[in-house]
């Protein structure tokens, strides 16, 4: 349990750590072409999210308190380890911001200031976290690792948000004021499109998948 | 078989989305370097297809008409699935590109202005439907996901009309004025060379690879 | 017999279509920045090198008469098999420039001008052809595919050559006067090297690795 | 074991021409964009480390001092086969750096000049080869080549030391004055903090993972 617990932490810690700094490393290079980076930012958490599910997957691989919550609710996981989850969760996410700022020489701690609000922009939180789940509940059982990857990775492209689809992410990137950043008045929101969006995937996935139960 | 139907729906709706989609994306990052946008396009249309067959390959993963059809005439499903296949892809299709546009804020429908005509891009049509035709007949049964996925991203660049090679995403990129959109005149000859394709495939595949039957 | 030598002029076509193919759309779309082009070139290769091999190997899956010449020293093919592999090698490379540069509206034939020549470029070729031939030689069967395709993706950028490490492909791109071409004055020495190297490839395998026999 | 010795000293140079040899090609081609310049080196490096790491495993495949500490300390390796094998390593990264020097036409060997030191620079050193050991020792025994791939590929992005890791492949990046170099001055210091990550690595590992014994 205490093992489950720290996977949870150290993965979302370094989880956090590869998406914010690739976006800082991207930033440094980059010359202002955006493109390029969000080329290297979604290379990286694809790679990133293959290592990190693989490994941890023996003991436990949410990173995400999204996933974690349609675990209990389908009874794989009780209700006071679910707390726990979140807040290993949650801590490694902020310590994994914390992390990248120190290693690209930035102070400990930077609010960030990246705007990230609006109605469609809100939808793209729906549909990502709504087709995270999707995949992570329809996926072969030794197949998570790459399908969570390959799905990140498109969605990083084809959402306007380019798919935060995790509270506890969305809550380590206010602490770094760079490309991957949101400012701390636009996270609420972002939980509670991500929040819809995992019971809509859960929704989704009993209609059209079949059930074993 | 409602199933079947829903997953050819939703899977063709997220194909879409993630196809256009990440020409959006691509096109407001990029600065006008179009080889990095196609790079990205590729990239993200090479994972969607990963993990969206390989999710829906439970019940019916085609999300193509052409596929459907060569599947209808090898006599793995009847006329009237296939029917109501083309149906669910090519209204999936239209409904992905109206997510795509709304997710990046843009009008609900807006029709593309980007013409694909000339002789050298139908015979592009051709080789790249008869190419993923062989691809999918020719691969092992548990590869056809990355083997699908590794064709398309190679046929973005060996063609010079970027490798449509499906009719129910053509018709869908149609409802998109942005860089994965094909004007609607230029729509019905795409289809006819990718049925040509289609059964040139089809052809091909029967010289060259050893048959069960 | 002859499903497999139609398998190698059919690979063979396609594998050159894909790396010229390639070259010419990242040269239309680059804007003159070549590391984006051999990213893409890279890419594409390593995608279709990689469902080629996958899909053509029921039958044979050289598409590389350096490959084949030590598959017949080491007895696995007879050298009449050997002769009509290298035939069909070289035709469908020709072939494959000439149906690249139609799809891209170029003249069916238009004999390159870019030169390839110089002491560190030739040293390049060897490197690349003994490594192709090692990673073949030592590669579990059922990964032969991505291990081929990962080396060559390295290889396009770890040698001066952008390693062609193929006689029949260097054939091939004579006929397209575009990024992936080589001038027919340069080709010579360029097959001697890989024959070079494709001995001294062998000769590495025979001592680092265990030989069943 | 002179297969073995042999293995770690052909892989570890292959490694490094790898290395070196795409950072100076897409120094080459990049027109001064270091983003695309480290897309192109980290693309390159996990397409290499996987083809290397699959084909050596049959001998031994650690091309790093760090790892074949941890596997002397985890009492997998004797010590004198232990000193052999740092030796190898650092031999064959010597002769890739020069090796890759001589395929792009430079001096055979040219110290580099590129400083590579900081605080935060040493911190990353640390958290990335602590991360290497915890992935290589977390890893089923079949995944080890794509996870280490994987990882390195997104510790180029996630760390500001772009992720030596490695204090063979640190003394053989001495040889080469271009992109993946490193001064002789901060060699020593990467190689220590090196040292320090790979003791902090395996003791994470034993707290986290679940031991065997």
């Amino acid at each position: 349990m205490i093992k489950n617990i720290l996977s949870e932490f150290l993965g979302t810690l370094l989880l956090v750590c590869i998406v914010v700094g690739s976006g800082i490393m991207g930033e440094n290079l980059s010359s202002g072409n955006d493109a390029i980076l969000l080329l290297a930012n979604s290379l990286a958490t694809f790679w990133g999210l293959y290592f990190l599910i693989t490994i941890f997957s023996v003991n436990s691989s949410h990173f995400n308190p999204a996933v974690s919550l349609v675990m209990h609710i389908r009874g794989e996981i009780k209700f006071l380890t679910f707390l726990f989850f979140v807040f290993a969760q949650s801590l490694g996410a902020m310590l994994g911001a914390i992390l990248a700022n120190v290693m690209f020489g930035f102070e400990y701690i930077e609010f960030s200031e990246k705007p990230r609000t609006g109605v469609n922009i809100w939808l793209s939180e729906i549909v990502a976290t709504a087709g995270l789940l999707i995949v992570i509940l329809a996926s072969p059982k030794d197949k998570v690792a790459i399908m969570v990857a390959s799905f990140i990775g498109a969605a990083y492209w084809f959402t306007s948000s380019t798919s935060f689809a995790n509270p506890a992410v969305t809550f380590g990137r206010i602490f770094s004021d760079s490309f991957a950043g949101i400012s701390p008045y636009d996270f609420p929101m972002f939980v509670l499109m991500q929040f819809v969006g995992c019971l809509a995937g859960l929704g989704i996935y009993k209609i059209i998948f079949p059930q074993q139960d």
